[in-house]
């Protein structure tokens, strides 16, 4: 009873945040351009009743009542994903939580106008309000034995700690320094895809890649947006591109990586719709699935050929197909996270993972942060960062108030070069397939191994059986090695 | 004090309200087809979120402590309506709503089912639930001195009563079945536009001719739906379409309707935005808006040149302008209402309008519904109608609950001929205007006349002050009497 209650509860409010995604997908996909204040106060009305909801007194005399015993392992789950957030939030202070959501709004423009005019000092004094209260907001959330960023963390990876990530992460950094060397130092030229590419086409050949890699057009649409993204889950999982004429590859891999994270969302366990075991486990398995089909099946030598054949049908581009792949794993050096090749992406990802906990500990200040991120890039990527703007300035996370998001990009990729050995162990024809423009055993075996299982099973444990054993950096790193050790004949 | 916390919590209800009707059109113009079953929870969610508010006690409370000697008249107006809705939300029974809920819901897919079979039968029991418990609603949420029909009107034209309704209804009922007869007597045969009009072609002439009403694009847009709609307010009002490569008309005279409707959204006064005052004043109002556009100046001899411009640029059409003139407005008998023209469209309303009062009264049983309807047409329009889905099935409003809501179809067109011989006083080159695709000056007028007044004066005193004296059926007869009198020689 007690717990039919608590689901029936939550599975509203599960129903409420749902719209208030759809709200911000709306936002950015079809929105018009002088609907934002009003949008703002929609937004603003539904949160408030999602904060109360979600900070009932009723969940915490359910979660007492619950008799655990009598649950299946999907009611366990719920029961120990909404006790664990119901601490939390109880946990923050009602002033607490409004100073963030103010800060953070006025952070986000603030920010935005810094980044602009490339100028971090515009930015610092919100940047330190927003570190300082995140700093209070860990202090009142973190449980027994819990550091500062576990408390966050918790919110993106639940039930990772700082700990291991530091330790698996932590591997990443000197092979990924010195492959990035070595290919710099090989004097390789790989050629570059140029030319005009028409945006009707790319879209058209879009649409026709999401279809490859086994998203359902029944259950989703695709739009145009500024920053692509995918919403949603179940029976309604939208995905968004942009295209620009002279790089189709941004419309198209952003497209397959999109189509990755929406096969998941359109693969949970729909017997457990709206509850916390129905949706997906942690934000780094989600990563998982759209780098999986991204980089280790969607940039594979196989799946470019078969690409270089639609490119060559749409575009009449007269490149060669081994040019073709050289091409798309191109490695260029440069500032941005978001423009990063497979080799850079992760040392992106371990400065920030690694500033975010320094400003969080308070080893470091706002003040000092620009400097510690132009003498971390110079140490890691052997380039001094020009500006602001192309520095410590790109990333929209930390004006959010988003600390404890960056590492789930880079575990996402940990867990993808996982189950791609996995992967290519089950289906010994795979690239058979990818060179046909087929997914088909690949979906299907992801449906098993880790859609299905929705959150039910925790994300260390659900990646250790899908892959045959406890996640290491080794098979990332392997990869990398292997496929870029033979592109640039290191 | 009580005033200021009374709007804040009706704000935020009107923002969630707002955020429904977005869902609403998401799932008509924009929802993956296997969306459904998902966006019901969402919906449902938030139905049981408003319904909360609507009902809050502390609504009577701060009703009762306002001081309505300090409010200007935009507070009175919205204290006014507040409290009505308030006291008939109050007297609601739960039970009784959740009932109107489920029989409405179920009725409306067991009326779908039923249209598509032609067979009323399938209907009836459905239909009998739901008239049953809308006189029950309506019994307990009348006032002292109200019909039954008067509870149910309210929500639709705030303030209008019954017997004043059939007083100004009843006048169009001998003069436009007359009027109908004599132009079927007359023999004169109005040529049709026929021909493949391409649907895209159609789409960029329907943008033109919203702009040209005077839509703003910068608060709005427009997609395909089935069955076109408005949605939205001030900075975001949503229109909505359909083509048929066959009927042009019905794609470019819809959309002047909608951009009718949305002209009036966009203009509502802003400083009262989210509360009652800030909104439209009454359904009829709102209808008056559209069909203004869409009939009096759409459909007009001299917009008509206008148009027979673009559609020969457009289609290359070969029909002269006093013929295309003749074939916008060409009268054709039938028995759908959303199909009619102008002269028949009211006496479909006023059977419904007549129908429906006696089924609620409890004159009528739904058991004698078709009979009666069939005996009305004939005797309306001189036809015998040949099935239910042409007859009794057609609408979808009985089956959603909407009793009263008909009516306000007819009162809409009431109002928009007594506001266009107002707006032909004040303008005296309107036609000159229309010849050129020219509305500005239209728009300037309802803005200052109706638009900017949101519901602040009820809508006969809103109404009254912009056409100079108490409305009647008169403007209306006597348009209708020029304009197809000449058109057929009468």
């Amino acid at each position: 009873m007690a717990y039919d209650a608590l689901i029936a509860h939550v599975k509203q409010t599960q129903a409420l945040d749902q719209v208030g995604m759809l709200l911000e997908w709306d936002q950015e996909a079809m929105m018009p351009p002088a609907g934002t204040g009003l949008r703002a106060e929609q937004r603003g009305a539904l949160e408030a009743v999602l904060h109360a909801r979600r900070t009932d007194p009723r969940i915490g005399d359910w979660l007492a009542a619950v008799d655990e015993g009598t649950l299946d392992a999907a009611g366990r789950a719920n029961v120990d994903r909404i006790r664990r957030d119901f601490i939390r939030n109880e946990r923050m202070p009602c002033d607490l939580a409004e100073a963030i959501a103010r800060a953070t709004s006025l952070g986000h423009r603030t920010w935005a106008q810094a980044r602009e005019a490339s100028d971090f000092a515009a930015f610092q004094p919100a940047l330190t309000e927003i570190v300082n209260l995140k700093r209070q907001q860990a202090d009142a959330q973190r449980l027994d034995g819990e550091t500062r960023y576990d408390a966050l963390l918790d919110g993106f990876e639940p039930g990772m700690r700082e700990g291991p990530l530091r330790e698996v992460l932590g591997g990443l950094r000197a092979p990924l320094s010195d492959l990035r060397a070595r290919i710099a130092a090989s004097g390789r030229d790989v050629p570059e895809l140029t030319g005009s590419f028409a945006p009707d086409k790319q879209m058209a050949l879009a649409r026709e890649l999401a279809t490859v890699f086994g998203y359902d057009w029944q259950a989703g649409r695709m739009d145009l947006v500024t920053h692509p993204f995918c919403v949603g889950t179940l029976s309604d999982v939208r995905i968004t591109t942009r295209v620009d004429e002279a790089q189709p590859f941004d419309c198209l891999y952003s497209v397959i990586h999109e189509v990755g994270h929406a096969v998941y969302e359109q693969g949970v366990p729909e017997a457990h719709a709206l509850t916390p075991a129905g949706g997906h486990v942690s934000m780094g398995v989600h990563e998982s699935q759209s780098r999986l089909m991204e980089n280790q099946l969607g940039r594979s030598r196989a799946f470019c050929g078969w690409l270089h054949g639609k490119m060559v049908q749409s575009f009449g581009i007269e490149m060669g197909a081994e040019d073709f792949y050289a091409a798309v794993n191109r490695v260029a050096p440069g500032f941005i996270r978001t423009e990063a090749d497979e080799v850079h992406y992760n040392l992106h990802i371990l400065m920030r993972f690694d500033l975010e906990r320094a400003l969080l500990d308070g080893e470091l200040e706002v003040a000092d942060l620009e400097g510690a991120w132009s003498e971390r890039f110079e140490t890691d990527f052997g380039q001094v960062v020009p500006d602001a703007a192309r520095g410590v300035l790109q990333d929209v996370h930390w004006s959010a108030g988003l600390f404890g998001y960056f590492p789930t990009y880079a575990l996402g990729n940990i867990y993808a070069a996982a189950l791609h050995e996995a992967l290519r162990a089950a289906l010994p024809d795979l690239d058979a397939l990818l060179a046909k423009g087929e997914s088909g055993p690949v979906v299907t075996w992801l449906r098993e191994n880790v859609h299905s299982h929705g959150a039910i099973i925790p994300a260390p444990e659900l990646m250790e059986r899908a892959t045959g054993g406890p996640v290491t950096p080794a098979p990332l790193i392997a990869y990398l090695e292997a496929k870029f050790g033979e592109l640039y004949g290191l």
